[in-house]
């Protein structure tokens, strides 16, 4: 096994840590900075708690509002010129996994020429992106550890993948006091992005034994803290547990990748305009029976790791347990079980089933998934 | 809280994983590397299973085999001018902490104008290191994915710290075939250097939530494999727990600073010359016992680790069956409890209390001691 493991820069954690953004933004020789947030924060007071810290320090900066679920080529790119107009030196990713993704796409354009469709996948660019502080106001994406950032394409629903080291966010501040008005729906959505990262990122077979302790790490923690949140998003501590492990199962996967959830959620996602830790979790039951069989062995550990396991269980047994324990667990959140249960009336389409084929989050699934097989899973969400 | 993270570069891993040598010289574009290595281990077949791969690829090479156990400034100071003189462009370290460590301060001394003392504590320099691809031959010292480096002063009876991110290794090759004739005392002391890597890192101040899964993974891994490892070593299985164990920790603590072990320790390993294990392992029983109060949640989450955690004990309960069973655990390995049980008469000179009071490693311990307990723990090996 040969591995190379990317590591989070600069994590700075705390109650009301988002007062030291300034402090942040200059040890990063950020002047000017420019934020990129949707509009739905924009609304709320999570923007002006980060803008009276600048306002106080007397920073300059801009506020980029337009970013939308699932970022737009249009949106992003638009981003990148008001960047390049407002001499923005520094952006602050301030959201949800959205602002994070396109800020991080928006600071290679700002320094290289090119329309994001010239840096979807690998991409080479000569100029050093301008550097991100990524501020997350749910726990989930952990967009802010990782080197990916997706765009959707509308015009062909497709998901683009922008990958490398160099977006990879320089400074996140995980402040719990910004979640504590999240919708308790949006909760249990973004914690199961989250805990799907985890599993999969554990079962991938590129898992290594420093992504497989993170990963482990956060399964425990999202399991233990994500329905009490729901349940009470008031409560800091739990708030920073979810911030915590969604940042453990990000540096996990971003270094082991996914598997077939999130093969299959992409374009279910961009289809339906779905949260994508909704589309996750409709997968994320059904994908652990199949690949049940691949991965035994692993399957017992994360049963041990949620507490479940019982002496003298068979491995077959602990395997069982942990996919009916996972679905109760979902029961518990309140996670639809279909798209059906939602009022969505679900046709499988060409374009989805290549769409997932295409991805590689499918080469790292513990067991390998044909077009049949892939079309039926792209079903059974019905 | 606020923590910067830096994980290894590339790790490969497996029985055999050391025929890859030539190849990983090469992608670091190292064509004529130095062999780093120890007599003890030139002696042996070791040397000849990684020479005879350089061989077979017909690159050139040559073997510094001078590194003694603590190696002195004058040993390191020679190895960079062999390296220099030869022309080498790249340093395979072979062997234990001690000839991975003198290869990472090598690395700087070709390059850059000065002796060691002009790079002890965090040294600024103008040119990169050589690449060092670390090859390490025990279970323990962590030092192949570390950015801290120990040299002896030996006029000066003191260790001399070297740290920098720049003497990262390049590369790890963890091969298990490599540790299988290990004798059962070297595999208990290394093996106890790593286990006081891990709980230190755990119960540090600096610790973070990577660091601290990271080290409960390796506590974990060292609790169950040491014991069966030192009663047979040349199951590779356990070799290559011992090895990721030891890696864990090794991330964990560079990351997050030690403790009081590793600060009483190091003068006692100089003026003795003993195994570095063996003098972690000597005080970090009674260090346990002196940081209980301040660090007692830690002391439960370690027990559970080990899996000895029971309903209804309280935290102090908990924490005590723990310093019970890291007693139990060292006492089944054989380690000895004194110096007296090896035959050494120990005086505690004001030099020792001096050199572990000057320790950073104490500024991470969870609890403060002065210098009256400071020479109180030194006297307790007696």
């Amino acid at each position: 096994m040969t591995y190379e493991f990317l590591g989070p820069r600069r994590i700075v954690t705390g109650e009301g840590s988002i007062t030291s953004v300034a402090t942040e933004v200059r040890s990063l020789r950020g002047t000017n900075p420019l934020i990129v947030t949707d509009g739905g924060i924009a609304k709320t007071d999570l923007l002006k708690r980060l803008t009276s810290v600048l306002d106080q320090e007397k920073m300059p900066y801009a506020v980029f509002s337009d970013v939308e679920p699932d970022p737009g080529i249009a949106v992003v790119e638009k981003g990148g010129k008001v960047c390049v107009q407002g001499d923005h030196d520094l952006l602050i990713a301030f959201g949800g996994g959205s602002s994070i993704d396109a800020a991080k796409v928006i600071s290679i354009l700002v320094r290289n020429k090119g329309s994001v469709k010239d840096f979807v996948g690998v991409p080479e660019f000569g100029n050093d992106p301008v550097p991100v502080i990524a501020i997350p106001t749910t726990a989930g994406t952990g967009s802010e550890v990782t080197l990916v950032a997706i765009v959707t394409d509308e015009a062909q629903k497709l998901k683009l993948v922008v990958r490398s080291p160099q977006i990879l966010p320089s400074t996140v501040l995980l402040d719990p006091t910004l979640l504590t008005s999240l919708p308790p729906e949006m909760i249990a959505y973004t914690g199961m992005d989250a805990f799907s990262h985890a599993v999969e990122s554990f079962l991938s077979v590129r898992s290594n034994p420093i992504t497989e302790q993170l990963a482990l790490a956060a399964v425990k923690l999202i399991y233990q803290s994500l329905i009490p949140f729901k349940e009470n998003s008031q409560d800091t501590e739990l708030a920073s547990s979810m911030l915590h492990a969604s940042c453990l199962a990000g540096i996990a996967f971003t270094n082991s990748g996914l598997g077939a959830v999130h093969a299959l959620a992409h374009p279910i996602g961009s289809h339906y305009h779905l949260s994508h830790g909704l589309t996750c979790a409709l997968f994320l039951h059904q994908v652990l029976k199949e690949n049940k069989d691949s991965a035994l062995k692993k399957y017992e550990i994360l049963l041990d790791t949620i507490g479940l396991s019982a002496p003298g269980l068979s491995a077959e047994g602990s395997a069982e347990k942990l996919i009916e324990a996972v679905g109760a667990f979902m029961k518990r959140l309140g996670i639809p079980r279909s798209l059906s249960a939602m009022g969505i009336k679900h046709e499988v389409e060409p374009l989805m089933i290549e769409d997932a084929m295409k991805n590689r989050a499918l080469l790292s699934n513990p067991k390998k998934f044909d077009q049949d097989k892939i079309t039926e899973l792209l079903w059974s969400i019905r």
